[in-house]
């Protein structure tokens, strides 16, 4: 959510930065702009995508060797070309790029301005820029990063920043709190950005800042210490990112590109994780917390958007099969009342960019309760994963759409073999059973593969409905999450409005939307629901309501009745989920492509979000 | 939903079966029709409200002083003439009135069919008919009831049913499994209904049936066995039922009344359970139980729709002052998968009507499992009420408009009471701070009042709105359930696809949706979540969003921000949600009337969901 790139060594840094702010464009792209260092602060910003800056820029003078750039996703003010970032000082001796959101900069602003300050944009970012300045302006013995300690030490609230000062023309100044912010050191040069994505390509040696870290990155060297100034130890990891993956290949979208890596990306979650005769899994990352697990009363599992689907999964599948109760929890609504929680609980925490601020916020609270705290993230080195006791990689691989797809069945896959394995330690599941559903599992990527052949049935279907301005989805057990996920991709990127139900809710109000404009779209697999579902689509279609079914292969019955089906491999009900959300990821995209969207940028939305 | 009603007598049938259906018709309105018994068996429905049935019947022999009649809300079969109930059998030897759903209705319709029986509709009821009329034509000393006994014997699902024999003029059998029924004894005759608003006008003993009983009612008599043909003891109960409660006064619709009605409800919830000094909650129907709620280490509380809203809240409640951890499901959820529960386990089940049909059997599961269960429903004498081990009353009155509205707010006055007492008895919560929670329960209805004098203002901001085809509605902590209960409010009167999300995850898809048409309701007041809520909603304005927010009276900062608000008195955020969904109902009501909506009809629900 919103991207920031830096850059300082002996190339030009502007085609840097473009290309930086290209990679990191799925984190928001109502507006970017950069700021160069060279006579003096230039700026150029823009309303709009990254490409428009660039044809925008193109034309000025935009030579340089130290810059800075980002693209936005709005917060305060609508998006616009004052409100883009960078934002100069009043006296345009600052430059800043931020991300996150300064909660009291309606108190910072009127203090500035009762000091003669002035405002160009409605933004919290700009107040910051300004602070800095003022407490630069305080002495004459002031550095800039002393300055930007000063205004950081007065700031509530979140942040990544990249700060120039036009003074000290060999400097970029960086700090982070709730926002990620990684650092690449190649050979006399410095890149800057707020994920690995853009540095790949340059190197392979990188520093991922703490919360309260601040750098001060000069062309000739690098010093890390925190915002209170006090010294802290530098930790270089090794990238470990294709940047093939970073392409689009031969799909016309991320989006879709990464629904169909989905069968491999399964296999790659499960590589050394499934015995190869499919009879054991082996979490290794988790060995030392499992007797944790197997003591708990009760286990939390906390995420937002697509992430909490998969824990309403995971809740169905550690009651059902480790006999434990679970409860989930929006990492919103879960930090900001007073949870019980204590050591003996465990939370695990799912993330797909291991930075969503709130479910960091989640895990800082219950840290502090005393629990063990699991992350299941898919970014290597996210703040998630160094902050939790213990945790599992989804290994999908960088997921570049908006809308979440490979990376939800990685999540699944992974909660569904944790669940398991703990069933498996607690000896709540028969040992036969155990075997089935591992063996069922090692299926899933087979059988998805198989589903993956019906797009063109699904892009017919599509056509049929993709005038429609509402749907509903349902689903019961295992599938009324996998409901919500499909209403949600639908929403995310076709703009439909579209609401996941558990299709036993649906006559406590929401049919009374149904008629014969609205497409009802119901997951009825052959599982023990299956007979009340087609009870429901009864109650549907006695109101004139279309019914897309998702069925099992072979199924005769909702053929009749259902308008459109789509058929899916039978697969044991536990594993469901994992193949019936494939043909609403596909729906969804296929609706999204013949309503004229960007459906790998979605209007409003960014990839990973890093405000609260 | 759904609504039986029968008369056998003195007096001529018809009439009284049409009153009867009129004080029905809330539970189902696409249908309706009445079958008599005089020379044959007089069979009259239509597609449509009660008083087309009316007008329609009024030019035909309707003579007759047995009689059965029936509203419907379709499960199987669209609404129309011929899928209207009663449903005769083929060789109209029988005539049955049905609600609930028989779920092998195919099967046994095939095995009809291969004995040479045809079917005029698409219902599971006529299937019954045809099935109680082949058994009675096995032999010739079959009795009507016995018939029916083992046609029931055969079926697989729910019903609550009458039926009438064109071979045994002075009978009704009756029969109960998941759906009401009462039958109101008088002076030489008999009343049937699904509940008792259509008995009270004219006798106020009842007899409630359970589930497997059969009654066959005569003239002269009435008898009750169970289906299997034992004896069962009969009871006979006093109605305490006010005929005024069932008129709308001086009011456009029920629900109007019904939202005009809260500050007085809440205070009859209150009566005897507030100390007159404010100081002390009194609950005597919980005394024996309250050890138990004591020792729970999970309380599980069960709902659908409204009442899941309700037990969303009360989970709130719950674990901040009585700290005692709360999961919260979904009726038709809990009851099929396999739930870990046990005789350590409180289970609390809501349910206006008391009737539930997925709340019945989760109530059933738990029993089964040895929990402890508690039952909160407003209909005295209900199955809820009968078979859990203790309960609250909520005493709203009689709530006809299917969107509820008082039951809502009594339901979260009892929960917000059991919580605090609850509370006490733990010490849990510090007796000043209850002592102040006390208080502030007790001054709800005053405000109330306040707030009901905001009518006109609402309105107003409705006729702005009305033509919108889609809303959000967003709220924190207590609020959440509150933007999920207004968004249900709208959907269920108006059509308008009313989505409730937690404002914190806005950010994860649903600001996908947010564009100039898009109003967005949020819930702001003054409380821990204000700042938080502000920023949500500089976010929706960036994209140029239409906020109505609901503010603590003299909030000047939204005022500015939001296009429209509405002010509600200050409160503690604990007790915040028996205010806040005052404006939400208000405004659902004058969006649908706006709209030329039947608010107290809206088109495909019922009150009372009796079928799963």
């Amino acid at each position: 959510m919103c991207g920031i790139v830096g850059y300082i060594g002996g190339k030009e840094a502007f085609p840097i930065l473009i290309n930086g702010l290209k990679r990191l464009e799925y984190r928001g792209y109502d507006s970017a702009g950069v700021a160069l260092l060279n006579g003096s602060l230039g700026n150029f910003k823009r309303k709009g995508k990254v490409a428009e800056l660039e044809d925008f820029v193109n034309s000025e003078n935009c030579s340089g060797t130290v810059g800075i750039g980002h693209t936005r996703w709005a917060t305060h003010g609508e998006p616009s070309d004052k409100n883009a970032h960078p934002h100069n000082s009043m006296g345009d001796l600052f430059s800043v790029v931020h991300n996150g959101i300064i909660e009291n900069y309606a108190r910072l602003k009127d203090d500035l301005v009762k000091h003669g300050y002035s405002f160009k944009s409605e933004t919290d970012t700009e107040v910051l820029a300004n602070l800095i300045e003022y407490f630069y302006l305080q002495s004459e013995e002031m550095t800039s990063e002393a300055a930007v300690q000063l205004a950081l030490s007065k700031v509530v609230g979140a942040y990544g920043i990249a700060v120039l000062c036009s003074r000290e023309k060999e400097k970029i100044v960086v700090a982070r709190k709730g926002s990620p912010l990684v650092v690449g050191l190649g050979d006399g040069e410095y890149f800057i950005a707020s994920d690995a994505s853009p540095i790949a390509e340059y190197t392979s040696q990188v520093v991922y800042l703490n919360d309260e870290d601040i750098a001060i990155i000069q062309r000739d060297g690098f010093t890390l210490k925190n915002v209170q100034n006090n010294p802290v130890s530098l930790k270089i990891s090794n990238l470990d990112l294709e940047i093939g993956a970073l392409d689009k290949g031969e799909f016309e979208y991320f989006m879709l590109k990464e629904i169909y890596e989905q069968p491999l990306t399964i296999e790659e979650t499960f590589r050394g994780r499934l015995r190869e005769d499919y009879s054991e899994i082996v979490l290794g990352g988790l060995l030392n917390v499992f007797p944790k697990l197997e003591e708990a009363e009760r286990i939390i599992i906390i995420g937002c958007g697509t992430s909490w689907h998969a824990a309403l999964i995971a809740e169905y599948l550690f009651e059902e099969y480790a006999r434990v109760p679970v409860e989930v929890e929006y990492a919103s609504e879960f930090r900001y009342r007073k949870p019980i929680i204590n050591s003996r609980d465990v939370v695990i925490l799912i993330s797909q960019s291991g930075e969503t601020a709130d479910t960091m916020a989640a895990l800082h609270l219950a840290k502090s309760k005393g629990a063990t705290v699991l992350g299941i993230c898919n970014v290597v080195g996210s703040s998630l994963a160094r902050e939790t006791d213990a945790g599992v990689y989804t290994h999908a691989g960088v997921e570049i759409g908006v809308a979440s797809t490979k990376a939800f069945t990685a999540q699944v896959t992974v909660l569904t073999m944790i669940a398991l394995k703990l069933a498996k330690r607690k000896g709540s599941i028969d040992i036969q059973e155990y075997k089935k559903l591992v063996n069922e599992l090692s299926e899933i990527p087979e059988k998805g593969r198989i589903i993956l052949e019906s797009d063109q049935k699904i892009q017919k279907i599509a056509e049929k409905y993709h005038e429609a301005v509402n749907a509903l989805y349902l689903g019961r057990g295992y599938l009324f999450p996998v409901a919500l996920e499909g209403a949600l991709k639908l929403k995310e990127i076709s703009y439909v409005h579209a609401e996941g139900y558990a299709a036993g809710e649906m006559k406590h109000g929401p049919i009374a939307l149904v008629d014969d404009n609205l497409p009802v779209v119901v997951v009825a697999p052959e599982d023990a629901y299956y007979e009340k579902v087609v009870s429901n689509i009864q109650e549907v279609k006695a109101r004139k309501g279309n019914v897309i079914a998702i069925v099992t292969e072979g199924d005769s019955g909702l053929k009749e009745l259902a308008n459109d089906v789509i058929e899916i491999p039978k697969s044991h009900p536990a594993v469901a989920p994992l193949l019936a959300v494939i043909p609403l990821q596909l729906l969804a995209y296929h609706i999204a492509l013949l309503k004229g969207c960007n459906v790998d940028q979605p209007r409003n939305l960014a990839k990973s979000v890093t405000v609260e």
